[in-house]
């Protein structure tokens, strides 16, 4: 049987605690949402960080809300390269522990993170009711084919189940540039 | 049966017709060599150019030698969206009619690219000796299968013969990064 998932590309971007809103955007600041994502609950904000790393700076980088446990940078191995970050470990979402520290720089403030840049690994986002239907379970790793001109099966795509979760694939813009994928193509999934 | 291939990362460069090279450089000037690449004859220049794009410009592009007949700009399609060349066509080496043109600067003046800008589909250089070891021919499509992390299967891999090819499977740096892969690494061919 076969089943389809709509892609989300991650550019690089970053989720904030309170406390280092409270330190970069002035103590009590609140996250300004300016559009939804596909994940329900979770937004673009208005607000920008600068990333300096080692080598060099990246200004501007997108936060995205809400406040989360603990600051987390999500960038791409070039990215990487560009901030003088080598070998950025591909991590699922929270799993932060030995990853690379780097400087945040805000209006208000700066944060030197002790650990929590990572480029995310690839991933499916999906409800309990369509990982009945798919047949399959949190943590289970499947297959994605793309055809096309730069046509490629992605592997060790893992499948993530929640309630508050809908349908998506999410890659970095470097595994969708790979692959010439766009937003919301639709992908097959294989077993 | 199973063979593999060594992997050439292909960072942006530019290919430069003498026309080009005499406008950009002035008059009569020769690329000067500074490292030899995987493929025979061919090499890195110690001469950059600057790429302005409708949008912005990127600087200190490494120009490859030697001269061709025609001036050839090969970036990845993250490249091409800071340079404001939406839909970067995917390419083999030399196919540039209806590409899209961009201006090249150098040192000595610049020159109004009206074609040319391209990101390499990936593809295969091999020996005729290669080819007969591994039964495949010119212009056969193949398949290349990356293990780990960010395993994943390449397909739509072109092959392409000729007595002055070495060995080595070339991809851009977002491919590259897409399945954290390294220069030199060997990976397996699917046919």
């Amino acid at each position: 049987m076969s089943y389809k998932v709509p892609v989300g590309l991650s550019n690089k971007h970053v989720h904030l605690s309170q406390e280092d809103i409270n330190i970069l955007f002035g103590e009590g600041h609140e996250l300004t949402a300016i559009k939804d994502l596909g994940q329900p609950g979770q937004f673009a904000c208005d607000e920008k960080v600068d990333l300096v790393g080692p080598k060099r700076t990246i200004k501007g980088v997108r936060v995205l809300g809400p406040a989360r446990k603990e600051s987390q940078v999500e960038i791409s191995l070039a990215d990487g390269f560009t901030l003088g970050i080598e070998n950025v470990p591909v991590k699922g979402s929270g799993s932060l522990d030995g990853t690379p520290g780097i400087k945040l720089v805000g209006p208000n403030g700066e944060v030197e993170l002790k650990q929590g840049v990572i480029a995310a690994a690839r991933h499916i986002h999906m409800h309990p009711k369509d990982a009945e239907e798919f047949g399959v379970k949190d943590k289970d790793m499947v297959k994605v084919k793309v055809e096309g001109e730069r046509g490629l099966v992605f592997e060790n795509v893992l499948i993530r189940v929640h309630e508050t979760y809908a349908l998506e694939f999410h890659v970095d813009v470097e595994e969708g540039n790979a692959a010439m994928i766009k937003n919301k193509q639709m992908l097959e999934v294989i077993k």
